[in-house]
C-alpha cells in the first residue's frame, strides 16, 4: 500500500503532468486555427505561480495558466496544492474535519469560455482531498448556448465509457449528480447539459481510484478539442453571440450562488484571483 | 397607536409613492439631456407587475420598474409587498422567525447602472419587516468607479444631516455598519465609498422610525440627481468605460456572494428576475 505521503505526491504530480497536457491540447488549437487563416499570433497559455504565505497555518500553493486566443476568448487551467486549518464555521461542511480542521487538498480545474457562441463552455475538475479521511472527486459538464443533442450524446457517451471502466454503476450515479448539482434553483433550470460530478470517492483501493481520476484527465483532452475542432471557422451572429453573453451570465451565477469549489476557496483564504478565473471574459445581464 | 395592519398600510402606500417620484426623477434628467442634445428618444421606465401565485403559503408581489436610457444604461426601481412563512433553514437566520414562521415585508430597491464611467453607481433601498417582531431597514451606498473625493464629502454630509434630525448616534452607527456589510472579504476591499446601512430599527416609536425611512427616500431624491447631473455630458474615455465594466463585476460578485437582500429574496421564492435586476447590464472579469 502506497503511503499517505506518497499518494499526495502522485496525487500532485498528475495533476501538474495534466495541467502541461490539457495547455498543450488547447495551444494547438490556437495554432492550427492560427495558420489556416494566416493570423499573427496564436493564443499562449500564461502561467503564474502563486503561494499562500500565511505561514504555518495555511500553506501550498498553484499555477494558473490563463489563455486568451482567437479560438479561446478565456481559458484557465488551474492546479493547487494547499494545506492549513478550515475555519471554525466552515470545517462542519466537511467530511472528516469535523473534529480535526486539518486538510490537505490539491487539484485542478479547467473552464473555457469561447470566441464562437457555437462552442459549448466546459468545465473539468479532479482534485484528492485529506482530511482525516481522504477521498477523490471532480466532475465535468458542458453548457452549450447553442443546443445541439448530438454534442451532448457524444459527451455523455464519453463519459459513460470511462466510468463503465471502473463501475458499472458510476455514470448513471455521477450523471444524476451532476444534474442536481449543476442547477440554478432560482431559475428553475440546468447550467447546460449536465455531465458527471462525483465526491467522496474512496472505494478502499486508492490506485484504482487515483487511476479513473487519471482517465477521466485523458477523456477530457480528447472529449473537449473534438467539439471545438466541430465548429472552429464556422461563421457565427451577432444574435448568436449576445445570446452567449446572457448565458455567461447565469454561469456567474451558478459559480457565486451555489459553487462548493468557489465557496471552498474563498473560505479557505485561497487566491482569489485563481478562484475567479473562472469567470466569462464578459457577460451580459438583460 | 396605530395598528399592525394601518402601518403595513402606510409603509406599503409610502414605497408605491416613493418609486413614482424616483422614477419621475430619473425621467427628468433623461428628458433634459435628450432636449439639449437633440435627441429623438430618451429614456422611460417599464412597469411590470408581478405575483407569487403559491397561493396561501406564499403571497404578495410587486411592481418592477426599469429603464434603458441615454444617461441611465440601466437602473431598476423595485417596490414589494410579500408574505409567507420561512423555510425551516432560513428562519433561523431571521430575528423574530425562529418560532414563528410567518413574515410579512414591504419594500423599495433601487440599483443605477449609468452609461458614463464618471458617474457613480447607487444603491438604495428600505424596507418594512414584521415576524413577531417589526422593524425598518435600509441604506444606500455609492460605488464610483472613478474616485471623486467631493462626491464622497457630499454624498455622507447629506446623508449625516437626515440621520442627526432623529438621533445624533445614528450616523456613526450606521455608516460603520455601511462599511462593515458593502466589504468584499474576497478582495479585502469596499463595494465604493460607503454610505448608510441599518436593520432592526424599532426605537418603539413607530412614526418616528418610519419618517426617518422618509426622509432617507427623499434625500435619495435630492443626492443622486445632483450628483449625476455634474457628470452629465462631460466626456469619458473608453479606457474609464472598461474600467466601470470591471468594477461592475466586484458589483455582481457583492450581490451574489454576501448580498443579505439578494440571499433573502431567492431563498424566500421571491421573483427571480426582480431579484436579479440589480445586476449590471454588462460586466467585465479581467
Amino acid at each position: 500500500m502506497t503511503s499517505n505521503k506518497k499518494r499526495k505526491e502522485i496525487a500532485s504530480k498528475w495533476f501538474k503532468k495534466l495541467q502541461l497536457e490539457i495547455c498543450r491540447s488547447f495551444e494547438k488549437i490556437e495554432e492550427d486555427y492560427r495558420k489556416k487563416n494566416n493570423l499573427k499570433n496564436s493564443g499562449k497559455f500564461i502561467k503564474r505561480t502563486w503561494r499562500r504565505n500565511k505561514k504555518n497555518i495555511q500553506g501550498g500553493g498553484g499555477v494558473t495558466a490563463i489563455m486568451r486566443g482567437n479560438v479561446f476568448e478565456k481559458v484557465g487551467v488551474n492546479i493547487s496544492v494547499v494545506k492549513g486549518r478550515f475555519s471554525k464555521e466552515f470545517k462542519m461542511e466537511i467530511r472528516g474535519a469535523e473534529k480535526r480542521a486539518e486538510f490537505w487538498a490539491a487539484g485542478i480545474s479547467v473552464v473555457t469560455h469561447m470566441q464562437s457562441p457555437l462552442i459549448p463552455t466546459i468545465h473539468f475538475n479532479t482534485r484528492y482531498i485529506v482530511t482525516t479521511e481522504s477521498w477523490f472527486g471532480g466532475g465535468t459538464d458542458l453548457t452549450p448556448c447553442i443546443y445541439n443533442a448530438n454534442d451532448k450524446k457524444f459527451f455523455h457517451h464519453k463519459l459513460k465509457t470511462v466510468c463503465n471502466k471502473y463501475n458499472k454503476n458510476y455514470y448513471k450515479k455521477y450523471k444524476k449528480w451532476c444534474d442536481n448539482y449543476f442547477f440554478l434553483k432560482h431559475r428553475n433550470e440546468m447550467r447546460g447539459v449536465g455531465g458527471i460530478f462525483f465526491d467522496y470517492l474512496n472505494t478502499g483501493n486508492w490506485q484504482k481510484d487515483f487511476s479513473f481520476c487519471q482517465d477521466l484527465g485523458r477523456a477530457f483532452i480528447e472529449i473537449y478539442p473534438s467539439i471545438v475542432k466541430k465548429y472552429v471557422g464556422k461563421k457565427w451572429t451577432i444574435k448568436e453571440k449576445e445570446k452567449q453573453l446572457f448565458k455567461r451570465g447565469k454561469y456567474v451565477e451558478f459559480n457565486l450562488l451555489y459553487d462548493r469549489g468557489t465557496r471552498f476557496g474563498l473560505m479557505t483564504g485561497g487566491n482569489t484571483d485563481a478562484i475567479l478565473m473562472s469567470l466569462p471574459p464578459n457577460v451580459k445581464w438583460p
